[in-house]
């Protein structure tokens, strides 16, 4: 029997720019309807899972289509909450070579963001369920969405789900003070972290000495920043992806785990980017269905990195890969030869 | 001299999904700038005038693409205010048939809603302007830009400035209490109003008999309110479009002005539809270049109505059609011969 | 609580070359995925019922991407058998004016055509169902799904659950002799019809007056067939849409229904088509929605007629409409006027 | 064995933007490469005729796309000149509703209106050849080109070739004064002749009354310049096609032929316009294949309207009918019904 | 004069979503018509030879489109066999980055594979014939396309045509022991032969110690390969592509030759690919082209590979490019400046 | 207050193949409008800098279009005169990994080339302006506008305006000899030049020892070649970029600069290409805003070298980046990391 994963977050609409243009170029935009915990899900669902996407979406045509963008993939959609006045927006420019992507954000007063402890009914939500993620950006929309996020780890608990939380800070929602206390109070209840250096010293201080723009490594650095949560947090495993940007066209990319125990690090792979979004929700796709599934530490480095890579091969939020294809990537063979 | 005529108040993306899809559908959504004193604003410049068109935009790349796409058409952009959260938007799916089309705003919080009286200073704005115009959206967009437009409209007949407004009743942004409040006080500044029979209704209580979802026309009800509209508020003229719905795709359309006096009819043309987005804003552009320019009732009604005609054959918010264009369809000629 | 409704035939791949163009001429095709019965259960889960399409799909991505098309709209694809060689395709070239749209056929040796009985438990699927939809296309498939047609409408039958076919006719799949065979003994089992004179003449040799290519209509001539076929197969009802082909632009439209004493006709629409395909089955889930939810003779009429006519304004297979949107045409607003 | 017939004239890269745009909205151009002689051309390799089209084309990728989309669809492009500086080029904006289609010209010195007489060896080219067409655009695109034509025409005759010519008068390209003077030498070599009213005025001062701007028809008077024509000219057959622009979307049409002894008309069409661009040169194809293959007058009448009005529901210049589909609808099929 | 070539073999309809996008995103699909032997044809004309394609298409306007897009790039298509059922079909994916290509075969069943040797006329098609090609996928599609194709190449022996051969073993197609008997059958009349490692393994049971999916090369490896098949075949030439698969969207690439005395190696090129698809087809069409016009045996493997390189920086299965395109890469210039 | 800029030359309509399409292959172009001059006057304008371009367009929409761009980016348009019979073409097409961009022009008889000296009042063009800036091709176009430059730059040098000229030889334009002869006689008012190596060689027979097509580079040869410009032309400053192409998707580029006593060199990037059109211009415009705002040597070179190098990662020929994501770059932030 499949196992079962919640994920808890914001969808947003996603306006990209075809064709690398600038956004003063453009004449259409695509339409992605993405965001990390939404993109997770459907990565899960996608391994086979029973993935369920809890958020509250807009009561209009443009919350429908987004509603409609997970359950197309298989994501379980039943306790959506519907109402609000808007679905958060996110203007994205892909980059290319040494121009960043560019991303203005318009998601204020979103539906999720304004949503309230009584959208949302965690003992039913929790049944049966085996897992439980959402990541920092959750309870950063607001006062309430902190609130709320608080409840929902707090009964994930009680019905004896895992937690996992990918810290994901975000300077324009919060600041590093509410975020260290709002994040250490829902830390109580969370058994696996996904942090990079840089969330980790914005959210609690933990510092590293990696220079992240430098497109230089630091992997021991990662490994103290791991060991400073899991002592901090009593948490089961941290893990962490790493990106060296050579430049918006070619990343460098692998993953590192860490159970407090043993440090491994996955295969490092290089990048031609398609499409950098999502690249980090599908590290926690891998990653949780590495878990769930009972993979040994390396292997679940090794799919979670695999996984994240093929995700930026896609265009759009979702990574659109079978387990199938992870693991042939996973198991070595990177040449991108065609499938007949 | 070109004479030189002011607009205010709010431009916004419109996000339309292509070839007659339903927002459900869409993979892509094209992407227009455009809102009421915008398009009049360029509907005057392709006349040959010269229009400035005053709004406040976010200072970020959406808000610079809007100012860009006023200024590709030669409106004068210099006293656009800068800053605020974000650019209003609007998602507009183009009908067919007997499906209407529809539209989702999501244009609270916008930079020009939350704008101030500071962030326009009408002494040099309006120096050296022949023309006002602004309409019943730009006071209803909120509490303080209710303010602002008593003030511009205020400073505007001070500088001996002729003054316009299409009332432009939308519900979803005001009650009709408040509308009739605010709008009542702008009337004494105002010279030409464009009505249609619902805005007079809706913001002064002022009724015909005219059912306008019958597809029927009652022409002599325009006039009627017409009429209580110069009476009451002392105005120098009234103009209406009238549109017959046949379909989503069909429409009849013809144009009607009062000037106290004098009450004409313009020829009635049978619309297949491209856009019908803007209509009313491209007659009133029509109407106030036939008004500066000192066409007579008659061929003002004709000018507007051919000019508003031939908007809906264009996609976009925007009228790209030259005077030259406008007189031929005016002068009779609406055969659609290709022009070699 | 929600009706269930299973529907049960063949989904396609649809390829149309965008912009009216010719097949010959296309660069690209617009990818649908579509089919009667899948259509009809778009419709119905589009009105909030519970609608579930059984059908077999290739194990690949183009079979998966037809599943996703139909699970995004809220259909539940829960027992969709996967196997066989091939999605079934038909290249559909969209038609203007004068000029017919054509359609090339490639659905041979498609999995669902090769499907067997194994391939559905009809026990399961029929569990709590209310309503079982088939049209004459699925046994017209091969010989082994005339059979399990024949399995499906017995256990549906035994069930309790109400049945309805829509003839269909297709001389391209069967003879008119095999056709008459197998679907007369599937009208034992079936309570509600939806033909059309042809089908009605060239499954069943039943005749009537009407002229389909003339653009005339000869709705006694309807009435006729309906009641030779609720009389030769103790029918509940017998529904039939009327195209009236002015052109490949512009077709009227009306809907017919007579229960064995009263016979309705619905209003008579006329439409500016965008996309006809699935006009008929579009009126199928309007009339199955109004004999569910226990409307009246002529108000299912008006919901049918309202229904499949704003479906033909809509691109694609699918009839992207709600409730609320139906019963507004449906109760007389055919204005097309924007809905903001 | 299929009868040869030979076009000569100008094949030019037509720019059009898409989706009804306006050129100053245009982001990009469709790309058409046609021109009267060579739509001709086409339309009768469509009907299984073995067509050869001469020209001069640009030694570059973009002379050499040109002669591709002719041989795409079966003409002979073995006597195609090579040299010369450039394609001509049109710029064509598709009208709508009462906003007519524009056009820009930006054909002078290409390599056709430079082209010699040495290009050309008739000799070769007319062997075993029945028919030769061409414009009253070749021999205006430059005294070399009138000088080429008129021995193309005479080279034709001593071939025994029948000579056909569209006057299709362009005033950019020269005055009457030189038009009249140029085909009155090309007349003496010409056998059936195709003219509108005002071609007959402008070339050779033979009047009618038609108004061709009012959409009213004028049929007896195409009857009398039909017949003056003849007269002077000693031709065998005379055709005009009417167009009634009733706006730019929507068009009748139809088509006179006589002979000197008959006059014939075919049924008229109401067409809804796709692309109105070819409609002439479609006609002149229809009719060329009917008098080729020994159709009688008004058969020929009927298969020239019915190959002309669907061309215009076809994107592009070229008429991509069957023969079949054709006589279809001359047959009195106009309803546009699918083709299953 | 021109040299004469003959290709035989499918042509299918490829359908490829557009900007790197999943089967399951897409909303579109790139349509290109291409195959092997079709792809040499299109190369070979493009260098100026008279290249003709044989092979049978079904008689509706798919197979018409086929037909038609080798017509326009100046492939012979006279003696294209029409009729049976379907165009063959293949989904292509693109790969980008280490997600491979990824291809779904919707073949069978198509008209070539259904073709009979009655559908070809041997004895005409090879009058005045230089050259005759084909590939192992030719006699794989079915037991009468391997008699069809001993037919030919006996044909074409007896004309005293040369005859090459690109292995192109597809493991879908038939089984190692049915493809090692057929093709044992052919080398009789076959003089050069293409294949790669993998090929010659797995039809004929020749192997060396190259490892395909390492990204290493064996040079020395294909050499001895080569010198198997030329022993055991009595052939003239065995020519060979090399691609060493960086990622999906980086390849390396060259090519080597031996006559059985010289073994030579090209310059080995660094390709981004844009579409790898035709790589191999257009290798051997460069060969072709060599071999033909006498080039020396480095120059040829220069010629194949410069030419084969390009093909991969061109969207579509077709190599568009000239002789000196060509040889400007293979005499060094392979900097991509601009060309003004 | 800012800096006034003026730039003069010629602006033309790019038709570019989308999809790395060749020419042959197109459906569709791109249109953009460009040209040396209008690019850095849009770089110039994008700095914050009043800059105005001069030109001639021809008085149709195809000429307004090309204004309506530049307009649309600030750029002051109020001195173009208007008239003449065309605007000039480029069809470009994008090249990729060995394949390069390949430039047909059909520029001859453009407006610009045809304009004459009465169509520019310097006078008031050079009002109150600091820089004026020309390159090579201006004069190049034709004999009036080589006196027309002349004219201008005496002009220029008579209000003090400091002026600046890319040589930018186009040997399609003119021969060596002429192009020698008339900027010899333009340099004796030209304060600061860009050349490349090959441009000085063509031009002024200045020669040094790097070969442009290699690879390689030979900075030092560029600091001769500047020394001899500088002590022939007695200029303040040449500037050079350097471009090694490695192919047709990736670049090396660097930007060279002497002031006659100290010689710098900016980073070298390596670029992945989207659209290396315009690139040389928006050096210029990197170079002429880093001097009219009195950067340092080594500033201006980091300056213009990082425009132009992100330049190329934007499609169409503007530079649309601002000076803070210039000196972003410039100030070591090559990462190209997502700005959130």
């Amino acid at each position: 029997m499949s196992k079962k994963v919640v994920t808890f977050g914001e969808i947003m609409l996603r306006l990209t720019p075809p064709n690398h243009e600038r956004f003063i170029q453009a004449d259409s935009f695509n339409v992605i309807y993405g965001g990390g915990e939404a993109n997770t899900a459907v990565s899960l669902a996608n391994y086979g899972l029973d993935a369920r996407f809890v958020t509250k979406l807009p009561n209009n045509p443009i919350g429908q289509a987004a509603l409609n963008e997970v359950r197309r993939f298989g994501v379980d959609t039943d306790y959506i909450a519907r109402g609000g006045d808007r679905l958060g927006i996110y203007y994205c420019e892909n980059g290319a070579s040494q121009r960043p992507s560019n991303v203005v954000y318009d998601r204020a007063h979103s539906a999720i963001a304004e949503a309230e402890s009584a959208d949302f009914d965690w003992e039913v939500i929790f049944a049966d369920v085996d897992w439980f993620h959402y990541t920092g950006i959750t309870p950063a929309l607001s006062e309430q969405m902190s609130d709320v996020t608080l409840e929902a780890v707090k009964a994930a608990k009680k019905h004896g789900v895992k937690v996992s939380c990918d810290l994901n800070y975000r300077a324009k929602l919060w600041s590093r003070e509410r975020a260290g206390q709002v994040m250490e109070g829902l830390m109580e209840y969370t058994d696996v972290v996904i942090a990079n250096e840089e969330d980790a010293e914005m959210v609690f201080d933990i510092k590293s000495g990696s220079d992240i723009t430098s497109g230089d490594l630091n992997v021991e650095g990662y490994k103290d920043v791991a060991k400073q949560l899991i002592d901090r947090f009593d948490l089961e495993l941290v893990g962490s992806h790493l990106r060296i940007s050579h430049s918006a066209s070619h990343n460098g990319w692998l993953v590192v785990l860490f159970d407090g125990e043993n440090f491994v690090q996955s295969t490092k792979y290089e990048i031609t980017i398609i499409d950098r979004v999502g690249g980090g929700d599908s590290f926690a796709g891998g990653l949780i269905y590495s878990l769930v599934t009972g993979k040994k530490l390396q292997e679940a480095a090794e799919f979670g990195a695999a996984a994240s890579c093929l995700k930026q091969s896609i265009p759009g939020d979702f990574n659109h890969v079978s387990v199938k294809e992870v693991e042939t990537l996973a198991g070595g063979n990177a040449s991108g030869r065609v499938k007949r």
